[in-house]
């Protein structure tokens, strides 16, 4: 008989595989006081094995193939950087040293302080490098133990999926070179690493399977539909012929995206539409280029104020805005600080008790007016460095008109001072607001007469709008970018873009995403900003849709008081 | 010279008087580990202070003059429950026992614990509830530390201005004995339990006006504008005449209130408003029919669950529902729980850890489907008691259609077992959505399709709308019923229930705001629920109005594009 399971689909694929179960072996930390005597020797002790788990990045990073994508490397980076970062040596060495603690213990002690910090964020995206800092110090600890992670070791040239509880970043860089056909693990979401990182290596994936360990046997063939989520295991004929055959489909699809890369993007009614990349680093600028992205739509400007004690100088931002300014030649929209009150705490400087609720609290917009010299450093960096390229700065969690104008007031005195200091800035840095509380799609016509361009950030749109946090287990299951609510709200921020002569684009996932791409035609949208990986799929759909229809039928659409009746229309865009 | 201080004004009118400090006198609590043979007498000490401060509390409610509101001794019998709590006293007398502590400090651990659980609270009415936690245990510490807190005994009669930190409900009472005029203090909220009883008594009062007591001198003649929350110390002679001029005509208004009791709500070109009561407590509900309320719009349950360790029993429900039912002549709208997964904590049961943003999280409606046996005692108790009167049943949190016909369905199965079990039932009980999330106001015209009625919840949907916590102070200057975007969600709401030709209801703070009445008449909304005391005041602006003109003007105003533009028309509405 056989055997259904559902997980979370993170990266699209059918793969029809045996298992190989990943044990980890969780962890079993002592704990034990130290004599006074052997304190020195313990602290040489954590040095050592952190030494050790530094060397074991670097072997990891020197086997990336060449053609990787980038944020693959950048991951492991990322953890060699956290690695030497002096909130996980310094303060374990001082558990050491104070308390007496061994090794172990105070490693645990420091992780878990550390990922309580990183629990307390708003930002799913950020809040997942929780998982970076319990992937480091799990390597450190398991060095201390001498409780090697052992990966496969497959001589033969067999495709397996790998099930395990939860996957490293370096864990996926091995297994990428080992035949691993697909992943199934027990924990994460869509915006995990393990999610983000099957999708930029292309390997079909589910996340979220609770008991995947326990469910599926050793060997057992199994069929995963890293679309759908889906897991069956010990598949009969029928089902084995029926997704044989969907594979063989998939693969012909892919090939053909490959032709696309130096097309533009038009409809089959001749219309022009406009994809941009989300990037994080100066390298992904290239990949997007190559798959026809005309620039950038979102540069996310978190990164520089995260994970260290102090803010970062004037010229440290100048520096890295002028790395990505000049890796990308079209149009670049970077996003101000987007970090809320609570973020604020690694960087040293409490204000106030953590908010109750700090996704409706003092972020992004609201912090910088509050704190207006951290405002003024960035866009000091941000103008000086408009000079050369051409930057868009786009305001983030806009909520009424009052601060949209008072932000741009404050960019304006920025840019008399720069041009009193003599410094070359561009005739022009258009100022544009980002569209993801309900308030402001709501009022976008209002909006549309002061800012230069919007932009969608569907995802906190959608959570706001249905009042959830999607990162929260228990209500995510009411995330849904289909609500009848979100449609209106995207197609009356286009309407009002349009109205007033301003660009409109969309940032958030739904953008990237080809389940809605005709959706989003219809909806009027002409601008899409995704992950460079996307730019493709994307393109494909477009190529083959009809805008004036689609625009037609959705107008339709959004009429109907019925919910079946509107979930059936916007199935049918598809057909 | 003259000062101009400001804060927040929670209860109207102009007064005139001079300033009395309340000084509190910050407790000085020691700590100290007891012998072990002191224990028992420590906790007869504790017990003693505790009979004390109930025969104190006691001696103020019995001077509770006749015909004071009822709330007023309602927040003094929560305050003599609450000393009996085992919460308080149980945990208390644990820790001498446990930990040897003296019964001060003891009660200082149990205070701050049960304070923490009340400020992780997402609900801003329950969590002021903190206050009564805070205030009870003040009032033993007192007792133990022999430090009364001295209200001032006047001799004369001359009417004065308390300036205090901030004042229990007790204090409110005595004072309201003694010529107090107004207060001032330096904490507090909107919703604090001073604002609400201020208001309860018709006493100016002005909330949240930090250094108050280090601004303003003792006995120094001061003018108190509750509205504007204007406190103008050592006025000169025009701003008196201002003032005096001003408080003359107010008095006159309300001399004319009065004279509405017995008078219907019908606007000046004939059309017939229903004025509808939120209310608390069985007696509340003669005051509302007084003044001329035709039913209840809001019947909030959750006071039923909190305050203990288990869950209220299907016929404690019912006992209580059938006690307000009772008394209450006209249809009565029952909400259904509104608790947040986190406030379960007193009750013992631990759903998982405190989600990170509960407000977003797993709460109400969502709650009740998640735990359908929670939710199925409480509709049984319902559904027996919709026999003795008219019930609605209004469903909070509300975010899409799936959730509230998955819930009908709940209450169909619930009647189909209390009718096989012999149970008489109304035939009819109505069940509604409560429209707080911006999903559902916008999805109106289908959610009317389904519900009996709405009833519009404006202190969610507005925190929503804009994404802010009114709670965090940090966000709440952008908390603003006059967004644009808030009046085309509720426009759109009664707009939707209309072409469904179903009633709604708005029973959030709005609609017993008198500023607002013109433009909630505009809008098209015909059921207002407020707290019985602000009936008359919503009844006589109806009966001055034209609504036929200013549904006209409403509907214009919300066509405009410029925000200076709608303010400017939304003002000449009162004109």
């Amino acid at each position: 008989m056989s055997l259904w399971l559902s997980g979370i689909g993170v990266s699209r694929g059918i793969v029809i595989a045996r298992v190989q179960k990943l044990h980890a072996g969780d962890l079993d930390i002592p704990e034990r006081t130290l004599d006074a005597g052997d304190v020195d020797g313990e602290i040489v002790r954590f040095v050592g094995a952190q030494r050790r788990a530094r060397e074991q990045l670097h072997e990891v990073r020197d086997k990336i193939p060449p053609g990787t994508p980038n944020d693959i490397a950048a991951f492991i980076d990322t953890h060699i950087l956290m690695l030497d970062d002096r909130s996980i040596s310094d303060t374990t060495i001082g558990h050491i040293r104070s308390q007496h603690l061994n090794a172990e213990a105070a490693l645990r002690k420091t992780r878990d302080a550390l990922i309580a910090v990183f629990e307390q964020m708003d930002d799913a995206y950020l809040r997942t490098r929780r998982d970076d800092v319990d992937h480091v110090c799990a390597r450190i600890l398991r060095v201390l133990l001498r409780s090697e992670r052992q990966l496969p070791q497959k001589a033969d040239a067999e495709p397996f999926v790998m099930v395990a509880d939860d996957i490293t970043p370096a864990d996926i860089i091995l297994l990428s070179q080992q035949h691993v056909a697909a992943f199934v693990t027990e924990y994460g979401g869509p915006l995990s690493h393990t999610a983000i990182l099957a999708r930029s290596l292309g390997i079909p994936a589910i996340v979220g399977l609770r008991d995947a360990r326990r469910l599926l046997r050793e060997g057992e063939l199994v069929i995963i539909d890293g679309e759908a989520g889906h897991v069956l295991a010990t598949p009969d004929d029928v089902a084995l012929a029926f997704y044989r055959d969907k594979q063989q489909q998939q693969r012909q699809y892919r090939a053909s995206l490959v032709k696309l890369k130096g097309r533009a993007a038009i409809s089959r009614d001749g219309v022009h539409l406009r994809l941009l990349a989300n990037i994080e680093l100066p390298e992904d600028a290239k990949v997007a280029e190559e798959n026809g992205a005309e620039g950038v739509g979102l540069y996310r400007t978190e990164f520089l104020y995260m994970n260290r004690k102090d803010l970062p100088s004037e010229d440290e931002q100048y520096e890295a805005y002028s790395r990505i300014v000049s890796a990308v030649s079209g149009p670049i929209t970077i996003r101000t600080l987007d970090l809320g009150a609570d973020k604020q705490v690694d960087s040293g400087r409490t204000l106030g008790p953590t908010p109750n609720n700090p996704a409706l609290g003092l972020r992004a917009i609201r912090l910088c007016l509050k704190e207006p010299e951290l405002f003024r450093v960035q866009v000091r960096a941000l103008l000086r460095a408009s000079s050369l390229g051409r930057i868009q700065i786009m305001l983030p969690m806009i909520s009424n008109l009052q601060e949209f104008r008072q932000a741009c007031a404050a960019i304006d005195a920025v840019r008399h001072e720069l041009i009193g200091e003599g410094h070359r800035l561009a005739a022009q840095v258009p100022v544009g607001a980002m569209i993801e509380v309900p308030a402001a799609a709501l009022a976008s016509p209002m909006l549309a007469r002061h800012a230069r361009f919007f932009s969608i950030g569907t995802n906190d749109l959608i959570q706001y709008t249905l009042a959830i946090d999607r990162v929260d287990d228990e209500v995510n299951y009411l995330y849904d970018p289909l609500h009848p609510a979100v449609l209106q709200l995207i197609g009356r921020t286009i309407d009002a873009g349009v109205d007033a002569g301003i660009p409109v684009a969309m940032c958030g996932e739904m953008a990237g995403d080809p389940r809605y791409t005709r959706l989003l035609l219809g909806l009027g949208l002409t601008e899409f900003s995704m992950h460079p990986a996307s730019v493709l799929e994307v393109k494909r759909i477009i190529m083959d849709s009809d805008v004036g229809r689609l625009r037609r039928a959705v107008r339709e659409l959004l009429g109907c008081t019925e919910l079946q009746d509107m979930r059936d229309r916007i199935s049918a865009l598809d057909a």
